[in-house]
């Protein structure tokens, strides 16, 4: 980390709350040289949980990553505390999947193309051939893996296996519409991040838009959540809502639905990137 | 309906669809010297249902009100239409049932008392003595009516009685948190306007905003429908939503959602006394 | 347009208010055989004008499109209504031009290509490079058209040229950063769609987000208008925003906005091509 | 201030951006026993400027509130700090100036009855004597101040009397619509909060609903600043807006952005009442 670079160090914490912790980890930035250039913090009151997210430039060339993980590992030590430390500079890799509904897909293309995502998009998996020319065009590698009930413990092994050799850090479900095994998710714990065309809890499952249309709400939305071994109930992103009316069917209702679903799948994206999504329990704290 | 009345018409109906509706309607109100200053339609092609609502001017002298209300009953039963037929200078009595919290019902005096709302504020029936002076204030009796699970059946006769008394044509439960017999709620079909604290489906029940602080949400919601015999299950009117992060504990909740209530009760209310609502299954039609 | 069509009729008309001519529409669409699936009008009292969009499905074979296009020109004298015909099954050519930030363009491209836009997507002009390949992967011409200030008649007589050699109908300036001539807009008018990155009337002409940033505003927006000779003046057809806080320096607000450009720019030209938009004097009436 | 004490400790400061700053204000807090339970930052690196919410329990008995006035004017002098030391328990008084639109002035005086404000409703002042009524039920003394061109400085003299009578620390301008003397609004530097009804730097001035109309917005708004001499130009608190569209007049501008205007004051109100504010420039940090 050297002193001209205009790479940040980041770290994102939780432990028990105790009296100074703000102090402390002030200081710790401090005495190496560091300058906070965002930090911001919540207390759970009713748990007794700290949570950070202390962001800093380097003003000496006096530290080295090595040095300052372990540095940080003690600090954990003595606080009790969950810590993640991640550079600015580094791009994770990511590994979208969809299947035939292109949307999604398209939208991180076009972010991730234009600099938007702080990220390497790997590769694409599909259980559908529709996307090889699309994922070519941007020079993503595709993987189409088809999957029949028979076939699916098999066809997620491939996908595992791709994951690896791509090194892919994040798993994004890109209305991908098959049901990942829970052995699969607990492979990527708060490293799946899956779009649900609906306003969860409401409408959990298949069909979501043709539920709501059941209903008669007068309102749908899109939830960005981490995947965990219940279906759509995993600890919840980002969510966005349109207004919609009488006049809306299923089909318009599904048009509305796919602008939300770009706009709340690239905002969780960008947020998990960002360093700036905490889990606990089946809730996250977002910083800004 | 004297030609210098500023005062319009409104036929608000329903009937299986079928060419040349539109057609015979118009005529139907051309005929009579009517001139429609505002039509929407809106047919349901998956039932086959055709919903319009038509508010004309009477540009004559010739038409008196029964033999409108004739002529309208002619032309449903030839048809086979459900019809309302309204004047808007007819003002219907509302009565307001409120519990402790009273933000909806404030906001329903200040509206009504700066002339928003098309109707009189006929009486409050209260289960607590609260808020016997800010009805004074307004001008409005107040019958506190307290319960308990032994007099509960009584207290209904009696809010039933008052309704009566009152001629009382649509009960608001502006935060009234008792839950009404499906005796009581079948004598006031699609004329009981309940707001419920959430998003609704999501968080039917009790205390919508510690479940919704329980998932983790990143929205909050508030939904305002006719109240029928299954619990926060009619006909949804209205909906609107507000964001919400990790910082906002319960309490905040539910002050965010106060506004919320208020904004989303009021809009249902104006809706349904302006005869833009029409009930179809358990959904709405909600004519601009 | 034979009984088997699901294809629609669709009349956008304005005249002066006067008593019948709902009745008179409707009646001319019945004689016809025709059935309305969707009608919506406005009248705007102030200034004694009648709106109408009627769609409806053809039920016999009796009709022609030109005998038709006759028949509404006969209504359309009979009113003094100036009227648009137009039919479903019509797909419009649209030229795309685009400077070098290619948000809105893919964003369009993608909707295009999964069927949301009912139109072709003929040719795409940009006054760089950049998006050749883009433009080839979807199979869209590209035309790059570089400009100087010397050279700016000739490249808007080159772009008009193109147009007219594409038999482009609709214009949609996705982020074209040049201004045109008043005598190029005077050639579409009302044809030509902008993507303005500001909730106008606020922050017309350059560097909008520096100028919300200036200001502090907390919500941004974006305004999609037809072009007029008035730069950021012209009749607005959709606006969206989303809100900010002092942490969103500029690029943040950029970032941000892009979101709100496509959406807001989509949700103009798809009203647009369903023939839901008509002017009046600088203002727009949007049928739902 | 007592061990046992709930209420809270707040600074509030902003000084040029320097490392270390974060932990010298932790180490402050800590050094005196405090805890921070809620710590938001923002540092503007255009301008090197750090701005800091910190709100603090006292763990100890051993610090009272003159003595860390005292240390907090030390550290203040230390680091060229602007700061404001405020205690959660104590409650400022407003004074409520109103013409004729109530809205405003209800929905803060239900606010305030039910314990939402942290605050007194002193007194309210108008130049008209219509809520005379209205403040008396709600226990508020009310003022009627008549004003006309001629008597205006006489009247602002008068305003001014009672605020220190009442020992005003904020004045609200609910839907007053009277212009302040540059003179007057001198005396409460970032103290005055009106609302406007627009969404600033839109429609500016007199009418904004009959402006927003002229020009044909599909959205309208409401902002609440901090009045300066410069009409409707003052630091922008907070913003909403609704949407709308050709079918609402003037009218139903003026009834729909009522209830922005409500909501909108409430909270710029309720922010700087919790100290969440912070003015530089033209523009505010609003802390969440």
């Amino acid at each position: 980390m050297s002193k001209k670079s205009d790479s940040t160090v980041i770290l994102l914490l939780s432990c028990p709350d105790r009296p100074g912790l703000v102090a402390s980890i002030a200081n710790f930035v401090h005495e190496r040289g560091g300058n906070i250039i965002h930090a911001d913090q919540h207390t759970d009151l009713e748990h007794g949980i700290f949570f950070q997210r202390v962001e800093f430039h380097a003003w000496s060339e006096t530290v080295d990553r090595n040095e300052l993980a372990a540095a940080v590992a003690e600090l954990a030590g003595k606080f009790g505390m969950q810590v993640r430390l991640a550079y600015s500079d580094e791009r994770p890799r990511i590994a979208v999947l969809v299947s035939r509904e292109s949307h999604c897909m398209y939208d991180l293309f076009a972010r991730w193309k234009s600099g938007e995502l702080p990220a390497e998009i790997a590769l694409v998996i599909s259980n559908h051939p529709d996307h090889a020319d699309a994922a070519e065009h941007f020079g993503i590698p595709y993987h189409h893996l088809p999957v029949t009930p028979d076939t699916r413990p098999a066809q997620e092994r491939e996908i595992l296996r791709l994951l690896q050799a791509h090194d892919a850090e994040l798993v994004v479900l890109a209305r991908y519409m098959q049901i990942l095994s829970p052995d699969f998710i607990a492979r990527y714990p708060n490293r799946i991040i899956n779009i649900h065309h609906s306003f969860l809890p409401a409408f959990v499952g298949s069909k979501p838009y043709h539920q709501a249309h059941e209903r008669g709400v007068k309102i749908i939305g899109a939830t960005a959540h981490y995947a965990t071994a219940i279906l759509d109930d995993g600890p919840i992103i980002a969510q966005d809502v349109i207004a919609i009316d009488h006049r809306d069917g299923v089909p318009n209702l599904v048009r509305k639905g796919r602008d939300l679903e770009k706009i709340v799948l690239a905002r969780a994206v960008l947020a998990h990137l960002q360093h700036r999504v905490l889990v606990y329990g089946n809730r996250t704290v977002v910083f800004d």
